[in-house]
């Protein structure tokens, strides 16, 4: 076991003047090795921004470990189109690093992910996916300035003092035309592989979170990315739900009985019917006294795609400790009904959810990609 | 440049079964070298909770990535003794990873830091250091709830996820006796050596925070522990005080004028009179043109212990981004005055103070160490 003072510095880097600043090195993501010769230590790659689809979805592969959500309303009258537009060229810049407002910190891995909230969207064209609002259900405790939204501004980076400077420069260039509804920190803990080149991270119930998804390309294409119309076409449809845990509940089970809730072995992650993490669960499997290996009422089957009959939900959720202990529940998919039949579904009996209160639901249209020949959010709003 | 696809698993570890979490390894700090083997990878080393001081005040060297401090206030009639010898006894399972619930999650380098507030400090003896309320300052905006406070408990890790649930277990051993006041999430970025082994991070303004302090043995026996009287020797004072900071404004200042509100280079940290970060700034230097190099309103000026005539303040701040961009301004010290006397001059006229607006400000006693002989509180309450 290496000991800490083997490692004064241990996410330091070295180097003097501006190249300390020009190294990237973050606390928390992979740090460079230390060059004596003074020279810059490896740095965190950077995340494009431009492209099919919107960084922070499925780039970087695996999520940084730090995320600030800040939702926001638009003042009456905004001209969407531009200020969409204008926030498009400032993530560029800020992850170009060569905003000022960025005030010298590299943005590294630095992601930002732009969604439109359901009135948005039904400005734009109240056909289109995106245009619903969300329904209630059972187990909120919201309060109405953290339902819904006009604007999602997701930023994650492995850097934490990063996120608060990219967000108020995105905040600041929309000025009076967005007023600040709720925001949101969060973090990922230590994480597991699961398939694929895949990680999926421990929740505070210390129960791994997000390994069913889709995780393929064929399964991309088909259940996550929106193939049209045109204007949504490699966009998505984000889900944002804050919930408390009942940490000193669930904490005070049995280690079983906890597993029981998920369906799955705590420290592996491994389905209670068997296998390995990423193993289909065997949803009729049963012990030699009849009883389902995968409980009636566990997460994992009651939120399963084929229980459910829905496609595969993207879950990059985060952690939080704040407000209380909890789950900021962060999916992306192509149909909002992945979403809504699922928790419809663990609203009839899953054994996870007594344990949950959502504080805060949003969802929102998230734009497609953007570059130089089209602006984000192009041909939606003009 | 190393690409994000070169490491599918970066801060994932390799391994099956309960050697995944026998592993310990966490996001966000010193990930271990996968071992193909299968092999548990290099843990992240603990901290011994027992010892003359607390952990969490210099140990370790480099203070984690993630911190959750919570303020409660106690019911009456608590018998305090008791209460705390408890919580030490649960700090010492929960960070030898022996405490169920922890949920199975590695403690890693969790630290506990406990101390009482100023009604408790009375209650066992009035003329003891950390009696005194904090006085009311300038730019502050603090709801009652925010003010003061029985009991801190301040819980650092380099798994954020750790976090939560260790405060859920310190609070659920206090029970009814202890009713929480405010929580508050906070971390570090990216971190620079300073001197002696000793780093310090980047705040939300992009400058390095923390730098001159006791960092050696001598200034600490001089400036840091309480040597005195026998039931809080090993101990300090602790001051908490959340701050907003004013991004947009600041951020738009040009960076020579964002270097003179600190009186330090951005990028390095040097002070503006020259050298290296940790050197001495001369406070007489001036150009040729008679002006000082370290503006006579500039915080590097306005706060240094020569300016202000108290001993050295140990700066452990973490930046927030919740429930707006600031810091999380954490001291500890052997007298209070070193805060007051501070925080009182620079009231007169530094340029940093008109950036921030106070939200939540309290000040503990915090313990001494404690050990098998010594319980955590021993000899203040019977």
């Amino acid at each position: 076991m290496r000991r800490a003072e083997d490692h004064p510095s241990r996410r330091a880097f070295l180097g003097a003047g501006a190249a300390v600043l020009a190294a990237g090195l973050t606390a928390g993501c992979e740090p460079g090795s230390a060059q004596p010769g003074g020279e810059a230590p490896a740095t965190i790659a950077p995340v494009p921004p431009t492209g099919p689809h919107q960084a922070g979805i499925i780039l970087p592969q695996e999520a940084q470990p730090n995320l600030l959500a800040v939702v926001a309303d638009l003042a009456d009258g905004v001209a969407v189109g531009p200020l969409l537009a204008e926030l498009g060229a400032a993530i560029r810049t800020l992850t170009a690093g060569t905003d000022a407002r960025l005030l010298g910190l590299p943005p590294a891995d630095l992601t930002v992910t732009i969604g439109i909230g359901p009135r948005l969207v039904r400005m734009a064209d109240p056909s289109l996916p995106g245009a619903t609002d969300l329904p209630e259900f059972s187990r909120e405790r919201i309060a109405p300035h953290a339902r819904g939204g006009d604007l999602l501004v997701q930023v994650c980076a492995c850097d934490p003092v990063v996120l608060p400077i990219a967000a108020a420069a995105l905040l600041g260039q929309a000025g009076d035309r967005a007023r600040e509804r709720w925001r949101q920190s969060a973090r990922r803990g230590s994480t597991v592989p699961v398939d694929q080149g895949i990680t999926a991270p421990r929740n505070v119930f210390g129960f791994i979170d997000g390994i069913v998804g889709p995780h393929t390309t064929e399964q991309r294409q088909r259940d996550l990315w929106l193939a049209g119309p045109a204007p949504v076409a490699g966009g998505a449809i984000a889900v944002l739900r804050r919930m408390e845990l009942d940490l000193p509940r669930f904490a005070a089970l049995p280690v079983a009985a906890q597993e029981a809730v998920f369906g799955r072995r705590r420290d592996t992650g491994a389905p209670l019917s068997g296998g390995a993490i990423a193993a289909d669960p065997d949803l009729g499997a049963k012990t030699p006294d009849g009883r389902y290996l995968i409980p009636a009422d566990a997460h994992l089957r009651r939120a399963h795609p084929t229980t459910v009959g829905v496609g595969l939900m993207l879950r990059r959720s985060y952690s939080i400790d704040e407000p209380a202990p909890g789950l900021l529940f962060i999916s992306f998919q192509n149909d909002i009904r992945t979403f809504t039949s699922t928790l419809t579904r663990m609203d009839n009996g899953d054994a996870l959810l007594p344990f949950t209160t959502t504080t805060a639901s949003a969802s929102f249209l998230i734009l497609p990609g953007f570059d130089d020949q089209r602006p984000l959010g192009a041909t939606l709003f003009r």
